[in-house]
């Protein structure tokens, strides 16, 4: 897994480096964007998904295409016409590092160049390439990632139900970490059976990763985040802390943790990254 | 064409009726966006390209993929962080008529969709989509429409020469309208040689595009063009008029025609649309 990850890592950063065509001034930007530290948690599921299945190798494009995704959505969401945050990973976001024109643009290209490595993945199927690209294009837009963030944006200050903020996660997070899954397992060749275990196990790590990020809203400190603490409280959001309680919200967790687990069952040791993965996210301090 | 242009619109605005899925707040927005009246050169160029080949009905989704990117493109550039534009197609932008943290998503929105769509398309092979897919997120990304539009920005109020205003053209607009006329084409099953042929014709017609641009925006007025006139002067921004002054500029756009119409001479009666095209693009008034 070192090695897929340290894979990951250079794709994203030979990305700022393709001087050749790049116009020379987007070159700080990207390389600001791309060397961000994110915990690459997209990336990992997905070559776990894809070990799962019998190699995580065939996930080398896939892997950066979801973390290409999630880096531009994180990049709009901070702006200030969204969530206006000015540290993101503890560094100023880029709209603050660089300036705002700036940041959108990034992020435009950025969701462009998930879809043309995708495209241009080597050793898969135009077929698995097909099938890669359209999951990935719905979790990420209108009825996935794009469509939560904006429910998200037009909630602030109204009541949430229990219902309303689980729908609201599943397309603002949820779809994208359940695509991470999928583009690891069709990559793969995994069969529909372990393609329909495999989402269930990202959708309940889904939901699981949504509630911990409450949780440690309200437990956390702002140097371990990384991001400012208490933002949600003062924003007025509808969070699970709030709908359940904090110690609500941790048995939430731990059950959603179970039922991912429990639908591994019938994956081997080959499974046991996902497993991993699974109470690292339930467990992580940030 | 008639039937095909009737279709791209009904698969674009089919997108805001989608609301099964669609948080119901989007709706509006979406077809706010969607229903905003553009000219449709963009699928209008994709199908004639593939008439040009064999047949247009193979373009039935590039055509409306390509539109949802420049959709995009004008609803994210038109925002104040950007060109800061309050008029669009003769209507409020919409950052104006709703907000810009709705702008910023419907157009990442729109994007995702342009991708899903292509990968939906049917009747293609999964080789066809692929190499489809990659045209246009090429075009669309750091080397495409996002570096030219970057760099466009970037460049207000220095002193860019001939060269200069090419490529940044060649990049923020040229590119999606090569594009467009490369998806006709590989829909329409194209050998590389009409792919060749067909790219000149979309070279040429690209930048006589923009230099007609450059042309309308000082002698156009605003009600004619549905956008603000006079803005690229006010601005500061380097046009061709500028560089070539006004009657060298609408040369420069007749020779850019000659040589896109000379490109199809191999092609029989069969690209007559595209060189009608190609005359409207230079003859337009708005």
């Amino acid at each position: 897994m070192a090695q897929r990850r340290a894979n990951c890592i250079n794709v994203l950063s030979d990305l700022s480096k393709q001087s050749t065509d790049l116009p020379p001034s987007l070159a700080a930007p990207l390389e600001y964007a791309l060397a961000s530290g994110g915990k690459l948690i997209r990336p990992i599921l997905c070559y776990s998904a894809a070990r799962a299945i019998g190699g995580d190798e065939p996930a080398d494009s896939a892997a950066p295409a979801l973390e290409l995704i999630h880096t531009y959505s994180l990049i709009h969401d901070d702006l200030p016409a969204m969530d206006d945050d000015d540290l993101r990973r503890g560094r100023p976001t880029l709209h603050k590092a660089f300036d705002e024109a700036t940041a959108i643009l990034v992020g435009d290209g950025l969701q462009a160049r998930a879809f043309e490595l995708l495209a241009d993945a080597p050793d898969l199927t135009a077929e698995q390439k097909v099938r890669m690209i359209k999951v990935l294009a719905e979790a990420s837009g209108f009825n996935g990632m794009v469509g939560g963030q904006y429910v998200d944006i037009q909630s602030t200050g109204k009541a949430l139900t229990l219902d309303e903020l689980k729908a609201m996660h599943a397309m603002k997070t949820g779809a994208l970490i359940r695509a991470s899954v999928a583009l690891g397992g069709i990559a793969a060749g995994a069969t529909d059976a372990q393609l329909a275990a495999l989402d269930t196990y990202a959708e309940r790590i889904g939901l699981a990763f949504q509630v911990v990020d409450d949780v440690l809203d309200v437990e956390g400190d702002t140097a371990t985040l990384g991001k400012t603490q208490g933002k949600d409280e003062a924003a007025d959001k509808a969070t699970y802390v709030k709908l359940l309680g904090l110690e609500g919200a941790k048995a939430e967790a731990q059950r959603l943790l179970d039922e991912a687990l429990a639908a591994l069952a019938e994956f081997g040791e080959s499974a046991d990254m996902l497993r991993e993965l699974g109470r690292f996210i339930v467990e992580r301090d940030r």
